[in-house]
């Protein structure tokens, strides 16, 4: 940590600073500058609470050296974390994970044929919502544990894996039981209290970026899970606020190379919402591929123009699997290859 | 509502679209133009669900005539909502109610004397966290239940009435039974969950914008409360991420006679969270009462620099006694008051 | 184009804004609303200036149903403009082009250097500033007509295309003399003065998009060079100010298939920019040929860590080597495939 | 400025980079770290180009401790900028500069009739473009040299300062030779060979920010025009884009306080183009002098709903004179105060 005094400081502010960080029990040491003086803080473990700093007089700035999640950064860990699955499955090795269905659980046939259709084309499992954040509270709202019945039924029958959020701290324990992925949403991200029951849940956690998340807030929502004891952590970039007027959303792959560049974490792409729109998410789903990706989030409705929510967005099933064709190809062109959808157990 | 065709949509695409509005129960009025053909829906109540829509073939956008909220909207209430209080305070009227208050309970010897201090500056509310949401599970979270003890103890001895936030379902039972006024902070301002329970609290809520939401999706999430049937929302601008690379945020106060045009609701402002600046608070503070707001929630504390939490952005006891002189002398220039603080009831 | 009122509108108000419509000489067609009426122009080819039915009592919004931009529209033209360039090569066609080179031509050898290194690896066209638009004033501001020399001779030895800046009247003059493809800056897309200039400098354009630009602006600024008589645009995707605050911007890969959803135009992809850091680039580059861009444009430098600008993003000849051998698998995974460069014409 | 290395960087990687610092005639700090080391680079007068150093093996990060402006620093001049103008005004100093008028100049009644209505209700300068950037080719222009001969004739009638702007650098001569002060539009802050032209333009500039620049990136384009020999630089704030999809920018007031917090140039608040919409321009003026803005530019119109551009957000004269009387008792709550006009010299 450096402490960046105001040109304008006096030689006491220097030395109340110099002062502050020897009681907080680190050594100061003093940079001379040009226009500003600096004090480096020495022996910080990455726990020093800037404020402490940043409210004494003539202080300017606080610039941290150390990152401020400590668990997620490689620098803890080095190596890649693979979050094992049952059936063999995994994310974060060589194998990229496929997860596709249609936004919400809407009736059994429509869940039943969806999931048909996914793993024919060779997903390997299946996400759909029983519990559903809406940003109106007159929307379709999920069918709930109803939801949750009718997905471990499909299961069942195909094998696929299921994937399902969570939306509160009851809720999570009910979609941990059933789950084999409980995703945390956007929305949620930074839902402290979801976050710390999510780090005992006992089952991997997707947790996606948040709508205007930096990846150091992502990151640190990571932290918590993982400070809870859960390392099964698969993080999501699902687009963000952008610039442009209408529905599309902006989605942010650069964010893929970057955090795997300082975390240990993997990360997958959700191209559906990260676009919004039908028509971009293949062309983005084999860009989510070719920048790293360790897997895909893919909405898909046997009937789109039916779908009780997102059905902009999802693909039909022969669309996905043009997708899956080309998401496999990329794949090994980077020297990965796609996951195979599991045996079912009956 | 109004569907827009794609230009190069078909005839067919045309009549489906006009069937789907049919089945859906509306009238659909089919408008001829000079790119692109559209389609208005008539009768609609502001509850058709786009996506029904949207993911017609040939369909390009949809475009909303209507509001997608309701109940807080103008259009449903067209006089200002006004929000008692305790001790015959309120928020929407002609006054202007001032909290302030350190971030976090940290000792009853300190939130006693920030108490005193500001209630002596003229603050007719007492602000403080005694549960705390922190980016960093590291971070210090508050003393929890027994802030709530402490609070109450100093509302005894000030008469201030309490606003504390709560952070997840349990505590804000427990924050209810002891705060004023419930504060849902930024972090939280889509987590449905909360909200549904905070329709349900018995106490008036103060809602503060989320991080990048937009003006739209803060009022959706007002909707939820008052859907509960909890009409006393108060709202929150506290700065939106910015532009600049620095820890200060973006003050959106434009927001506030934005929110004012369309919405019943009163809407107060936050300069201390909104710059994370000391310097800059009391310029924004009096920014924020010529801009319309209908209060300030500033952050007090007695030594900033010994504070646990947001002690740079926190004001000493002195600049905030300036703040309230500037505020009240803005006010009058707008035909506005600043509410007195009550008697102790002791 | 579509006159939203106010709910608390008049019968008056809709009459004058009826009144308003017939009289610049349109048809209006009124739209009874639920909680708002509205009124539909018909007739209206795109010129209408919105601000002058804006600003009538009672107007809440006016909603374009035709696009602001005409020319550079798919609606206008449904075939994908091909850009033309020498020794046969083209922009938007089956083939991609790959533009390569340094930020600056810095001194004869290392621009010749690093020209036959990218020649060499496989690139069909060289990218250097000449003239440089720097944030400081202090920044090295290129070697002006001097770099254009040096362009030459490298054209002459190697046969690659050449792609620089002119970044003010006067100098797209000198630069379009020599360059085959005139590059306008990301902070001069709405400088309208040097697009009109640019409109007739007989010379295909590479119009990169500004740090904060919509789509939509983009494409207005397209329109002006195509207004001017200059068909031959090739957008260019170069990311935007992001949400992280350091070095690195946000790359909108999802501008790709979103404008060649609407537009005619070829667009590419910029990388090096789009990330900023050298470890992002490669990642980047196989996203954005998967996401179907119609070339990349790569910074390049024999020495990186001598480069005078932009080294950090600059990629090492052997890395650049990789990313071409990447990009060619990945083109034909959709079907299509990197130009090979022309002989040099000695 | 410090140089940060990764945590996996070598001891050779250090090595290097202090003998790169030492290269570039600086004196290397090393500083030992927990996670990582970094290098303090002494000596440096601000002038090092980052990517010298970003370039080299093992480096993560650059941070600066010196701003990367110098003339426009607080550093560089501590006392406040007083920019004189004719008639005795100027802007920065104790009174504050109120500039109004037209979007455009449209014709001599027009801008006649305007000027006279907001010389009556106090105004002292006048700004209406002749010269108009507009989004669209399509769109009205400006009236050009005529436009600035008009604005000439009414300065003789009134006595009010002329403020317009420039878009090219040949325009920049003729409006520098009409002009009292010369305005640089927010899509050119970085045009910065216009912005050169203006260092050398005789004439006062008024620089607004870009639509999404940082307080850095408008620092660094003051910086060109002080660079070349012109002091008299008066900064505007006038809203960025925003995250709500309307039509509203979002005007950041903030950035008021936060600019005189570390320059020593004026800067004034254009409440129009900052919120785009006429209901919202009176509030956001009340706050911009509540924040310390040392002026207003503010659209009127006599006729607002027959402007040929911005009449949406153009002031009604009787609104104009409302919002005077309230800048007037707002400025006095801060110790300022509003600038008469001066007497017209026939």
């Amino acid at each position: 940590m450096l402490i960046l005094l105001r040109s304008d400081s006096s030689q006491a502010d220097l030395d109340r600073v110099i002062q502050r960080v020897s009681d907080l029990g680190y050594r100061p040491l003093p940079i001379p500058g040009h226009q500003r003086s600096a004090v480096a803080v020495l022996g910080n473990d990455g726990r020093v609470d800037p404020s402490r700093l940043l409210a004494l007089p003539g202080v300017e700035d606080v610039i941290h050296l150390s990152k401020p999640y400590r668990m997620v950064a490689r620098e803890w860990r080095p190596e890649p974390t693979v979050v094992r699955l049952p059936g063999g499955l995994s994310v974060g090795g060589e194998e990229l994970l496929v997860i596709a269905g249609p936004c919400s659980v809407e009736s059994e046939e429509q869940i039943r044929q969806t999931a048909l259709a996914v793993r024919a084309a060779g997903a390997a499992a299946l996400r759909a919502g029983a519990f559903k954040p809406r940003t109106s509270p007159y929307a379709f709202q999920g069918l709930g544990h109803e939801g949750l019945r009718l997905l471990e039924a499909v299961r069942r029958e195909t094998g696929l894996l299921l994937v399902t959020e969570a939306m509160d701290e009851e809720g999570l324990e009910a979609v941990a039981e059933v789950a084999d992925v409980v995703q945390i949403g956007a929305r949620n991200m930074q839902n402290f209290a979801l976050l710390k029951r999510a780090g005992r849940a006992g089952k991997p956690i997707l947790l996606k970026r948040g709508i205007s998340a930096s990846i150091t807030d992502l990151l640190m929502s990571a932290e918590y899970v993982l400070a809870e004891g859960n390392p099964s952590v698969i993080l999501c970039e699902r687009g963000i606020r952008g610039v442009d007027s209408s529905a599309r959303t902006l989605m942010d792959l650069s964010a893929i190379p970057a955090v795997k560049d300082i975390s240990h974490l993997p990360i997958i792409a959700d191209p559906s919402h990260g676009t919004g729109r039908r028509a971009l998410v293949r062309p983005m789903a084999r860009a989510a591929v070719g920048a790293g990706a360790d897997g895909l989030l893919v909405e898909v409705h046997v009937r789109p123009d039916e779908a009780l929510s997102d059905g902009v967005q999802s693909l039909y099933p022969e669309q996905f699997e043009l997708l899956m064709l080309e998401a496999r190809r990329i794949a090994e062109v980077i020297g990965r290859r796609v996951a195979m959808p599991v045996a079912a157990v009956a």
